[in-house]
């Protein structure tokens, strides 16, 4: 079959890899019909993590179609439509039971030497505890309902998960750092509680007009110093609520200082860098968050998506072919796209 | 009077300054009984953090006797015995209404330019919102009574922010990082919450054994990996809830490493050093704490303290007259004390 394969710094390449099997009697196999390309994808392109050795497979956002199951597999069959997050599960360890599927003590993360989700097919583990079905009667004819849909993996659980744990409801203002797919699905998810005022920090005139589109109400583009005090101008001294959703030293002590004293930041950006603390410690500043259990998320999430109330795929603004993946790792990495939709099959 | 002027690294000394005077119609004066040194006294004692000018004035715990009030006090008269909070607050703007005293938005910290806690007489900015009074039958010649009211100006209110924040409650199992004056009365506050479990990391005899006092149930000594290892074997895979008492990245690093997934780590000390939040963010690790607004607490704490369910004494286990102060910072540094009383008048 043909996979997304790693060869090193700026060198990603479709290529010919052994087909998907089943391994394990709680195995599916899942033909991908959707993948997409993460904004963490682009920290081993650009050499800044090295996650992957020579070959490793890429890709840990997709959805598909169950081609085979095996013989422990209770709840999937062949010719089920399924979204996988971006990390497999049991779903009934204590982790999973209290909603933190992404520290399941049988879980993992696709991809390196297992498949990948950019590529034509993906054995997955756990599948009865991973894969979410859909409906039988969703048409993935729509191309923005499979954008959509194809957000649920990974983006729009990672952009709820900061709203979330940062504790947003209605009637809050909110400061979001960050104008990626990230943080603009923090927005959109910002806006689905109810919060009143969302100021987004960014600079990129394509991605501030997305994240007016998703409910942002105020916007900043000064970075630092500057934009820390443009947020506690707008705020009468800083918000109650900030959404880190970058991942560097800068970004995370942005969301600190833009928070009002007692304040919290929910964070979902990796953190490349160690962080200054001492304003956390004076300000009594609450950090939560982390990577995000999407499976505990996918079925809220997917139900206002089906009944559009929910619609992440702007987001999603290039579409490439398998193929066409490494020019979608390219036109991310040169910012032409804000994320880009692989439509594999 | 008399009073702690800083000189330099290793340089304190008791000399005469300047009398504290009545300045705002909100201030009182205080003429100091008690007074402690705090662990982070010792950051500027050993040059690590340039706080003071030269000729700061030390200290931030300290109670004493009212001499005088301003025309505005309302809570307080001559003859009065008050414990001090380590900061000044109005007690009714939006963060003290909030319980975030430190936080203040006309409050601040004793010393420096103005009056320090270790000298003869302080003036105390903010009486009324500042000052928690003692009842008038309380007998400070007792001297294990004065010692435990002395620790309610800041270690033991800060040992209890550090279980309150991380959300220790009866049956709970928590790790202690340290074993200084702070970790110490934070195993006393997790013990008064009814943790059943307390797990105290350190390596020093003698702190470890007020530690089994306060109601630790184990200890690990090992440090780094080999305390993280011990801590997850102890608690079979980590402890819902850690206490940092001590403010290094290791510590830090220590407290994070020690939680389960999803755990709460309430932290306390000053972070002196960036911390690497790579972990946070894998497992999902909140970080709850900062600065504690001991005038919150004192209330609660003080009922204890006067009824006799609550002894944090023992952390003080040196006393100096004032003159003396320069001999407890030398005796703390070098660990010969845990935490010095100065016995003012």
């Amino acid at each position: 079959m043909r996979a997304t394969v790693y060869h090193g710094t700026r060198d990603v390449r479709v290529e010919d890899v052994p087909d998907a099997t089943l391994r394990e009697p709680t195995d599916a196999l899942v033909r991908v019909t959707h993948a997409c390309i993460c904004g963490s994808d682009l920290w081993p392109y650009r050499g800044e993590l090295l996650i992957y050795g020579e070959n490793g497979r890429m890709g840990h956002e997709f959805m598909g179609v169950v081609e085979a199951v095996g013989a422990e597999v209770r709840t999937l069959r062949p010719g089920d439509r399924v979204i996988a997050p971006f990390a497999y599960s049991d779903g009934d360890c204590e982790f999973c039971a209290a909603g933190l599927h992404t520290s399941c003590v049988r879980g993992g993360y696709w991809g390196t030497a297992d498949d990948g989700g950019q590529g034509e097919a993906v054995r997955s583990p756990l599948a009865d505890g991973t894969l979410v079905k859909l409906p039988g009667d969703v048409d993935l004819s729509d191309a923005r309902l499979g954008a959509a849909l194809a957000t649920l993996t990974d983006v729009m659980g990672t952009g709820h998960h900061a709203a979330v744990t940062a504790g947003v409801g209605p009637g809050d203002t909110v400061v979001v750092v960050g104008d990626g797919a990230v943080g603009l699905c923090a927005v959109l998810a910002a806006s689905r509680l109810g919060a009143e005022r969302i100021i987004v920090m960014g600079r990129h005139d394509a991605r501030l007009e997305v994240a007016r589109r998703f409910g942002a109400t105020d916007e900043v583009r000064e970075r630092g110093e500057e934009g820390i005090a443009r947020v506690r101008e707008l705020t009468g001294g800083g918000t109650p609520y900030a959404l880190e959703c970058v991942g560097t030293a800068q970004s995370n002590e942005t969301a600190i200082a833009a928070c009002r004293p007692g304040g919290t930041v929910g964070h979902v950006g990796v953190p490349a860098e160690p962080v200054n603390l001492l304003d956390v410690h004076m300000r009594n500043i609450t950090l939560r968050g982390g990577v995000a259990p999407v499976r505990a998320y996918i079925p809220e999430l997917l139900g206002d998506v089906l009944a559009d109330r929910l619609d992440p795929s702007p987001v999603l603004d290039l579409t490439v072919p398998l193929e066409g993946v490494p020019e979608g790792y390219a036109a991310m990495d040169e910012r032409r796209a804000i994320k880009a939709l692989v439509a594999v099959s």
